[in-house]
């Protein structure tokens, strides 16, 4: 069985930002939030690549991108700074197929948002708090070897309302010491691609160091992969019709030719 | 208890075309086929505007907007001209509860795949066959007063696989002479926006002068109109938490302000 | 406009019992669960009825269950008291469009698991803690006039995961002092019966003594009651098909009206 | 990897009725439906057993049943001779992990009500038309390797509104001669069960002789097979709590023990 192919993108701004907090960050993740779940997540049956917005065609080449099984996407102040035409290019993919993982505050990436539709908002808090992620769905294939429940020591607070689609199918959800809770884990369909939220993941914190963290990207990877091949995304027309067409057509006599040009 | 408030958008184009097909839809829709719909769902409950492309800016200047409970929507050949900034402004109305009724070919519109996500694909055939529409969900506000089943005598054929979230509430479903079938009304919740997708409306055949399809309109326009205030649709943030945490903060004695600046 | 009528069904077991906590239910409910809730949601726009267990026809003769609109369920020790052809009955009224509130322990109730299907198990602890109500979809019906979140001082814990159908439409999420998160108000309809769960409601705090627990339950029984007449929960024959059918029947030489006969 | 191992069941009482009818049926199916289905799916990574309702235990002792990974029913007018103990073990054993396929007429049997809680009635008609089945979810594992469309050539007409909850997941849907529309293939997930429902399979006419129904049954076998071990489906006490609870329970002092005894 070939290998599937994850591409781990981050905007990699944070690791290389000057202060305290940015040390701190390049403490946890010395080459990057991408190359520490790419480390993570290495197993024999998955082939990682890190890549990151400070690269050329900002990470994502054509090529890379239609060889690629599942992304996963981490962004937090660079949003703005991945062009249009890129999140054309992977949404396109996602309906044909491809699989996507969106990481804690890529809840507002361009991707994200233009895949659901919504605008994704949510309550947050930053003070160092106690997050416990409950697994909700145990059948789920992303909550397979996941414990029932498991703390992050110190977490950033996402909360409820979270404004994506009411029929989000709810993995995990979060309690937090501060009082809230949050749907932190959900997965979505759309064309032939899924879908995967997971908000746990702050710079800050070394999250991505946790096993249980990267036990449910591992599973998220195997889940999202692309095992169709592209489906097709464009209208078509379907001449002659399969059964026989009793009425007669009153346009029959009228040249319509011009009718279904782009204005 | 105040009229809701509902603003027809057409592209307009057909209707001032060149050629027999468009002296065909000009004797169905004299006035446009927005002025026909606003004209076809009129009643004493509902305060309805006819507006189209051709207007200022675009037919939808933001004041319009906001006075707006449910938009109908209505293009064919003119969704690139649609400007990308008013399909954002729209778009936000929706989230913060604004109706939307998408109509026939407006499956390709910009607006209704902004909401969608998906690429709203279908098959089509141009036979003027028959169509029968069913009802599915009898119980949906939508349905009340339609008949089990009704006839258009000449349609463009819409047929599946739709490319719309998996999700999508069945109200109607169409059978077509030809043999194709297709979700022919279908409801979405986004934000706190509702959303009607429904099929019938080929701009060649008099559609939108059929009883049955603009009894299905104007329980759309009562179904999506707003009824709440406007939403919130941005993050923010909830400090202090409500629950005393116990937890100490490992970054409180780390400055930063500026991690959370946009890049 | 006439009236909702709201019958709400208690198995009123606990406040006859003997012992210091059946003393302390009764100090917050002289009259019962039932009573309590109908004074508590009483209105100009409902006609609520209380009735129990003990009563003639364990509560809801026919009639009465025909002249219901939304019925509210309390019940937990006395579930394998109900007969099985009353909970025909109701589900038969369900599935015709009345509504149906399920309260706290109802959720292992044999009315909740047969129209659900699953098995609604869930998590319990009772220690006497927090739980804190958080509105997760704002623009629900059942969540105006809701603050975002309330607290309930003392309650009994519900926890994930909860053995409902996946496709719940998530209303609230409860927050627990001792860790736990769960879906505390969901939504379903089956049939054209809507059907909501709100789990808090433990006997022996007074807990539907709280006004945001009351809203809850008003703005309940407005959303779920019937509005359409009772629809039709069987089967029917189509002879003759609405389209003319030019395939040959093969079976039309032989006579199969023994076919369909039960066995 | 060990084998999927299904059971076919067949109430297998048309097979042994009087009358030309009957006789048809033999002749397309001369050791019953079970064992057409069972030798028309049979492939190396399936393990299937044929079993019916006239067998020791209605066909599923125990044992079986427990070594069952998926569940085929086909029924008719023998519905009510199903036991509800069986139906009971039934919907432990699909909630636990086994999947079910619940095939044409089987749609009104005691299990697929009890899964779904609906009444599950449709429109039907008996003249022989044909039918076209359309995939309406290509990326569906069971619609994989389907034609976009096929014919039944001679069919029992089964139309909308089909009593099933909305949330069903359309695979299939189908088109009728005599004009009615179906969706004919819906699948549900109810506890850490799979169910999929497809209506093609009226007894007089040769349908599970023909390839593409094959192969959808072949698909929904591997589709909707048990994959993990039987999941807990009972509640649980969760003491002590996860996380500190700092509240005073005000029933500490109070002797609760008899509150939880079943009345």
């Amino acid at each position: 069985m070939s290998k599937i192919r994850v591409t781990v993108w981050n905007e990699n701004i944070h690791e290389k930002a000057e202060g305290g907090w940015a040390d701190l960050i390049r403490s946890f993740y010395p080459n990057g939030i991408h190359n520490a779940i790419a480390e993570g997540i290495a197993a024999d049956d998955l082939d990682v690549k890190a890549v990151s917005l400070d690269m050329p065609e900002q990470g994502l080449p054509q090529d890379l991108l239609e060889n690629t099984d599942v992304l996963f996407w981490w962004g937090h102040c660079g949003h703005d700074k991945v062009e249009d035409a890129l999140v054309d290019r992977i949404q396109k993919r996602i309906l044909e197929g491809m699989g996507l993982v969106v990481l804690h505050s890529g809840h507002y990436s361009k991707i994200f948002r233009r895949m659901l539709g919504t605008h994704c908002s949510l309550r947050w808090r930053e003070c160092g708090e106690k997050e416990r992620v409950w697994v909700v769905d145990k059948d789920h294939p992303i909550a397979q070897g996941v414990p029932d429940s498991f703390v992050i020591p110190h977490t950033e607070m996402y909360g409820e309302p979270f404004g994506i689609p009411p029929e989000a199918h709810v993995v995990f959800m979060s309690w937090y010491e501060g009082g809230n809770v949050f749907r932190s884990g959900v997965t979505f369909q759309r064309g032939q691609g899924k879908i995967f939220y997971f908000s746990p993941g702050h710079e800050t914190f070394p999250i991505y160091r946790q096993p249980e963290v990267l036990k449910v990207l591992g599973n998220a990877a195997r889940w999202a992969a692309q095992t169709l091949p592209n489906a097709k995304t464009d209208c078509w027309n379907q001449d002659p019709a399969p059964e026989k067409v009793y009425s007669e057509n009153p346009m029959d006599k009228i040249d319509t030719s011009s009718l279904h040009k782009k204005a």
